[in-house]
């Protein structure tokens, strides 16, 4: 029996991502994500109990500021007391999965996913996911960019600005772009 | 007979952007990307036929993720089967020429208008249009900037965070600040 | 007598966040903000007399395009003449001070606070207040981040796409991640 282009994204692998299933996934998150944003404008502590209902997990303490978007939300897990600043995006088509007290300036975008490089692929809609993980105690200083497929370690700062092309362990600042270690903590 | 400051702007000459013409354009243009704007959220596939009547010229196959900003649309031309993701910006007093099959990321940002470098000129409010265009089968991968009067050849992979401040031949992948040559594809 | 944290945080020193007196003050700028998103989006000439209620001083014209979004308003100042184009962050913890005769590309962010780089005191909610001044006769050219404590001169210049890590003087056009002195002028 062969597989939906649900499951293979799931399982990281190539997909179509014009499979009708994925595209009514979106449509639900885009509703809820409009809820979301509409409330977060208003009154960011409301907003908490609809951005549970986004992602896979969170903590207790939630706090993400408008506007925010993701595509599927189900793919997204993070930990206790996570803040996201003005106009984060995670294009969130592997898992993107974040540890406890992270917090992201203005304007962070996570993408965990690909496309191909050869054109002719490309046009095919065939997309390739590549889940991004980030440790705990993680802050990232705002307009920064993590690319697909990259592992971020704990106690780790991310200078604003950053595009952040490869993964990096524990206890560094990183900048740049691309971002490399500034400082050890 | 002198031209109109919207002839001159069109014709890629100093103009003022302060000139009556103009602001109307811009008003018009205003209420349509709002309009835009506010069907994408919901509804990204009936947002086609808005976008259409923005932009001077485009394929079929359009689809634009909210929200979406650009000054004038008129100036704009997309090949096609485009598809740009959320937050994607166009200020677009010079043309911006997009071939087929070209795909941007998220807060992907195009300028085509130079201020002047001159405070004293500057601040009398003249521009330079600087047309900006991109070939087709082009993949810029979220968070990357566009400057006035870049081409950028076909098949061009621009990685996230790239920073284009020159142009570019056919089958590369270009990144970094300022974008260099990564890769031949 | 103790000083509140508001009289830290305007001190510029070491306060905490979690504040409720500051939190109401944010509660309180952020019905201005969307105030101000909504009649820019539709008027943006009828949205100056909102803006002028949110920042402690500007002057007779000033013109910002939506999405604009800030913490406070009250540690901000602009000068005569300000023009900031669509999605502008000020993340105005610590004053932020702006000259005469400014233009900010779209997307610009201005960060006046850090975060602790140790993870213990940070996740405690400490923060600290680092003002920006900008000169006058400074354009931006769009998604550029000014970080923390810096200053800059008059009659400069700073490209898309720069991240300001150091304060830059009078006269230079800045530009890169990080930024470094591209011209003279």
């Amino acid at each position: 029996m062969s597989r939906t282009e649900k499951e293979k994204m799931l399982n990281n692998e190539r997909y179509l991502n014009t499979d009708p299933e994925l595209a009514s996934d979106r449509k639900k998150n885009r509703k809820l994500v409009n809820q979301f944003n509409e409330v977060a404008k208003e009154n960011p502590e409301a907003s908490a109990a609809i951005i549970k209902q986004i992602f896979a997990n969170t903590g207790e303490q939630i706090d993400i500021q408008p506007d925010f978007r993701c595509d599927y939300g189900y793919t997204v897990s993070v930990g206790e007391n996570f803040f996201a600043n003005y106009g984060c995006v995670f294009i969130d088509v592997g898992k993107i999965t974040i540890g406890d007290n992270c917090m992201f300036g203005p304007g962070t975008h996570i993408y965990s996913v690909n496309h191909p490089l050869d054109p002719v692929e490309r046009n095919q809609n065939y997309e390739f996911p590549k889940p991004v993980t980030i440790g705990d105690n993680v802050w990232i200083g705002g307009d920064a960019v993590i690319v697909p497929g990259v592992t971020i370690g704990n106690n780790v700062t991310i200078a604003a600005g950053a595009v952040v092309t490869k993964s990096f362990g524990d206890n560094v600042v990183i900048g740049g772009n691309p971002a490399r270690v500034i400082k050890h903590i």
